[in-house]
């Protein structure tokens, strides 16, 4: 449904830039890739789902986030969301919930802490400070798949406009030492191809894996000359396995040799990759499908093309560990304008539960869905 | 190396009934499967890994465990182990090991209690009692087969002898109301194939996806006509994604009709698929591969067929959730011949960490690591 139709009388900013399209993946079964944001974002910008049925449920129950729409006012409680945080595990994303907090000077009323929004899913940590939300997305791909279906909706139900996602890592650098940071332009799954496939009612999707170019520019000119590590802009080899599917030596299974592992990295290295991991494919694909600018910015732990084992201090790796989540930091400040005073501390908390009795509904379903 | 080579003077048990052969794919790119079982055991019947270079290594760091085969005694600590059960939430499977404790009368001295031995990982959550290991998987194919690597390098480090594995979960159930229990005979993915595939240095290698037909009766034979659920064997569809790849209407994306999605649901019914979950595939392949006898026996939560919303109570989810365990511990009963007095309680605990710098470090690592 392009601009210009009756359900958009008025072209948007982006369609005057960007007209409605399709793209093909060569040498595959091709998908119909949708440029225009029209498919994805209403007038006002606010993110539009690519799902005629959602909006026709009574309540829609994010069960892996313990949220429902029935159940909770998402506006009320996420329409002021900008910057959409994710990383592996629940303490990291809780650390950088207290840390953008620090960053952005964002005060918590007297006696408040941070709450983990999710803690009934049992699953992902969901924190929220300000505009930025922090959400874990456990590991692989299927796990950050589920997440971003519910986040992507939530964002729907929340009216959010025009959000930034950013999943902040960690990754096996690939000619490149421990310490350094990759921006990913373009993820590749472990076969070097663009996309993420998907076998939908017994048919194989592909959903090309891209990220924001401009983004990912934009990051990378928010390192400076000063910082303790280099910024790369590249690829990312992103695998459903840790031990086989990254070459390594180390798992319960090895068929190859440190010979033959070598080989593939350096062939790999080669075409530009420039480190691995286990998410940015779905990450990359999902987001562009849905038409959210999107970043993966990851720290490396070691260089692979030097061995499989992790060498370095716990005091070393915490500090690495900090560098996605500073130049992160600096472009939602950036992006906040806080060059002037730090923003004002939120207001009085009003009431985000509309439904006590579908509350407890959701919170019983989301226990039990797995 | 089969049996009454150099290495296996003497053969065991299993390859008098089982030579040595390999087993194709059908029309698909194959691999070699070893049925042999000195392949993947010792003589005495403790795991051997299918990886050479393990033995040859200072020491193997089970990064997502929180544990070393440098830092602990991993045979005085895991040497006793004969099951291995996992599932989905460290919740979860906390709530299984206190369940399996009470059911196997197993006495904790006064004054200690369950510890999650791999809280250091802030990944998955482990607990031991006695015989039986508890263990959170995560959600998804990658997140159960970094943990599975690992569990099987454990499983060996601590020479531990012809364990069994069990996957306990939650599923959609195909033609099949909630609360019925299904274990798997065999897994397949989204495109109904009997395999894992996965890239491993640019070239897609296939795992069958076969569990112990033995073990799957034996645990249907465990279940009586009294018990208030129906246990059936059957096929098991194992997906990347819990929206699109399961078929639901109500993900962020939906490109089909609810008829194309029906359409689908019965096709793959037909074709005896009795549920659908999203960690039986790398299950199945791995412990095949691994030699490992292993099932997996998930509770249905809903009938696909009549819709995508789970809509029963809390108490009700809640009371299905315990049938996989309770058939489980059945199972682990009876092989532990408890028709006579409870077990003994644990020996006074002696030292299990056997280097506290290298203890140290592999905390370190695994905290990292991500």
């Amino acid at each position: 449904m392009p601009c210009n139709s009756e359900d958009f009388p008025v072209p948007c900013d982006r369609c005057q830039e960007e007209l409605p399209g399709s793209e093909t993946l060569e040498g595959e079964k091709s998908t119909v890739e949708v440029k225009s944001c029209c498919y994805v974002r209403y007038p006002d910008g606010a993110v539009r789902l690519r799902n005629p049925n959602i909006e026709l449920m009574d309540q829609d129950i994010l069960y892996h986030l313990a949220l429902g729409s029935g159940s909770h006012d998402l506006q009320q409680m996420f329409g002021d969301v900008k910057f959409v945080c994710m990383g592996g595990t629940p303490k990291r994303m809780e650390q950088f919930a207290n840390f953008i907090m620090d960053e952005i000077g964002y005060k918590l009323p007297a006696g408040t802490t941070l709450l983990d929004i999710s803690q009934y899913s049992y699953r992902y940590s969901m924190y929220k400070v300000g505009p930025v939300l922090s959400i874990s997305h456990g590991m692989g791909i299927p796990s950050v798949g589920i997440l971003l279906h519910e986040v992507i909706k939530l964002m729907y139900h929340a009216r959010v406009k025009d959000p930034v996602f950013f999943r902040l890592g960690t990754c096996g650098g690939i000619g490149l030492d421990g310490g350094q940071l990759v921006i990913t332009d373009e993820a590749v799954d472990g076969m070097m191809r663009p996309y993420l496939e998907l076998p939908v009612l017994g048919q194989l999707v592909q959903r090309p894996s891209k990220l924001d170019t401009d983004l990912a520019k934009e990051l990378k000119s928010l390192s400076t000359q000063d910082d303790p590590f280099e910024t790369h802009v590249g690829r990312t080899m992103c695998t459903y396995d840790f031990y086989e599917g990254q070459g390594r030596l180390d798992g319960a299974f090895c068929d190859y040799t440190e010979k033959e592992k070598l080989e593939f990295l350096h062939k790999i290295h080669q075409n530009n990759i420039l480190n691995m991991e286990m998410e940015s494919l779905a990450f990359a694909a999902l987001t562009h499908h849905a038409g959210i600018r999107a970043a993966v910015i990851c720290v490396t732990l070691l260089n692979r093309l030097n061995g499989d084992q992790v060498a370095s201090s716990k005091e070393v790796m915490n500090e690495w560990q900090n560098r996605p989540q500073a130049i992160v930091a600096r472009y939602i400040k950036k992006h906040m304008g806080m060059t002037g005073p730090a923003p004002r501390p939120p207001p009085p908390g009003p009431k985000t539960v509309v439904n006590s009795k579908k509350l407890k509904f959701v919170r019983e379903e989301s226990q039990s869905y797995e």
